[in-house]
């Protein structure tokens, strides 16, 4: 299955919960610390317990480049530990020029083998193409962010009269030759998201920013439900791999799990 | 010598230009294959040749991390081998939420020990705060780049009458609390540089797009010195490394960065 048909799978079959497996080594669980490895140790007992209700996994790759070389090596022992049938993706926010961005890609797509990529569009067109020419990838492009610097410069207004949010997902559009874009949309601009919903049309969606940053699951999927989009994640990092720091933490996030996607569940109806 | 500082000395001396270790592995001379570990090889000798008179080293994450953790154990042993005195910046244009951004941070500045990082503002002031608080630092952050996309978004107007890309340069005069930002302006811009230096002000330049991109170096260097702006970088990366293939690659490199120098000198009077 390419990304996109992993996608449609997980968002047929009602799984639209993205686990962030943004690990943090300085807050593991005590009873992990004494294990060989406990970064991977944790990560392959939330991804045993979760991975049957997943639609998806991100990576955040800041988490493991913090580590340097051995946290290269937790992520690729972690991706080896996801099933393939379940959507990876490498949320690094790239963006250089072509022969740089040409780089990236190669180490996310060919050496990682990632199904997806975030990516950050301030440099323009060409420096995300090397992105977009794997067609059998999909490509989440930053449009509106979840955090408070998101109208910093993405809500400003431009001359057009739309904002520049607005101008980048019109720019998206037209580069989406191979269906291979989607876009990321902070789910703390509920009316922004309410407000665009046509001019974002079928892309795909990534919405952060639910839980710890504040964002409303169920004011999201109604929302989204209700306007007949059914291709989008959600994603929950903190809420739910930190849901409990105890011996019980991997049976803790698969509860939060299903709890999440029975809300998500009763927005469908 | 705190970032600020290596930068001012090498500014003091005459040197300007930074040496781009965007080191291509499938782009090396082919004597270095058999060696053990050609990269570092390559690395190793450049450095030993262009230390005395390169003002930085930058070196662009990418070409390092599309080898993984091989890519990663030669970023730490190329940083051992560059001189302390001279300033090293992690091209990696990070941006991301605040907590990831910390991460980054952390890799770049304490892992790695970078005196300088390049920055992404898409997201906004908090998530550059935490690279903004290592105050002994140095964060170029991208204003307007060197690549034809650049016109995308960072040319559009806004409603106010500016581009965005001089939005970005106000923000970041505000964000300059510790004297610890910089900016990234591409040679190939050469009128907006020009039309921009009052708004620029005492702002470090580092300034791709020399070369291989097409920005000329005289014109910047004169463009600069006559508008008394003394401190900037002209990054340089294929020009100087990739100036031979032959066994002769280092050498050349110091040719070529010397040829450099003496444009800026001639520049300078």
């Amino acid at each position: 299955m390419n990304a996109f048909q992993k996608l449609s799978a997980a968002n047929k079959s009602g799984k639209f919960i993205c686990v962030g497996l943004d690990t943090d080594p300085k807050k593991l669980p005590e009873h992990l610390l004494s294990s060989e490895n406990p970064v991977v140790e944790f990560n392959k007992k939330i991804i045993e317990t979760t991975k049957d209700s997943a639609a998806a996994y991100k990576l955040n790759l800041a988490f493991y480049e913090s580590e340097g070389i051995k946290g290269l090596n937790n992520l690729e022992e972690t991706l080896s530990l996801i099933p393939d049938d379940v959507l990876t993706i490498a949320d690094g926010k790239r963006g250089d020029i072509g022969n740089t961005s040409a780089m990236y890609a190669r180490s996310i797509f060919d050496h990682f083998k990632f199904d997806a990529s975030t990516l950050n569009p301030y440099m323009g067109k060409d420096s995300l193409e090397p992105f977009l020419s794997y067609s059998d990838r999909l490509n989440f492009i930053l449009v509106l962010t979840s955090n408070p610097g998101s109208a910093d410069f993405q809500k400003l207004q431009l001359k057009s009269g739309e904002m520049l949010y607005q101008n980048v997902i019109k720019n998206i559009h037209s580069w989406n030759k191979s269906y291979n874009c989607g876009i990321v949309f902070g789910a703390t601009n509920f009316s922004d998201l309410s407000e665009n919903l046509s001019l974002i049309g079928d892309l795909p969606l990534l919405i952060p920013g639910v839980g710890a940053q504040g964002g409303s699951l169920e004011e999201i999927t109604k929302l989204l439900f209700s306007n007949k989009k059914y291709s989008f994640l959600i994603n929950v990092s903190r809420g739910i791999i930190q849901k409990s720091v105890g011996e019980d933490f991997a049976e803790a996030a698969n509860v939060e799990l299903q709890n999440l996607n029975e809300v998500v569940a009763q927005s469908l109806i």
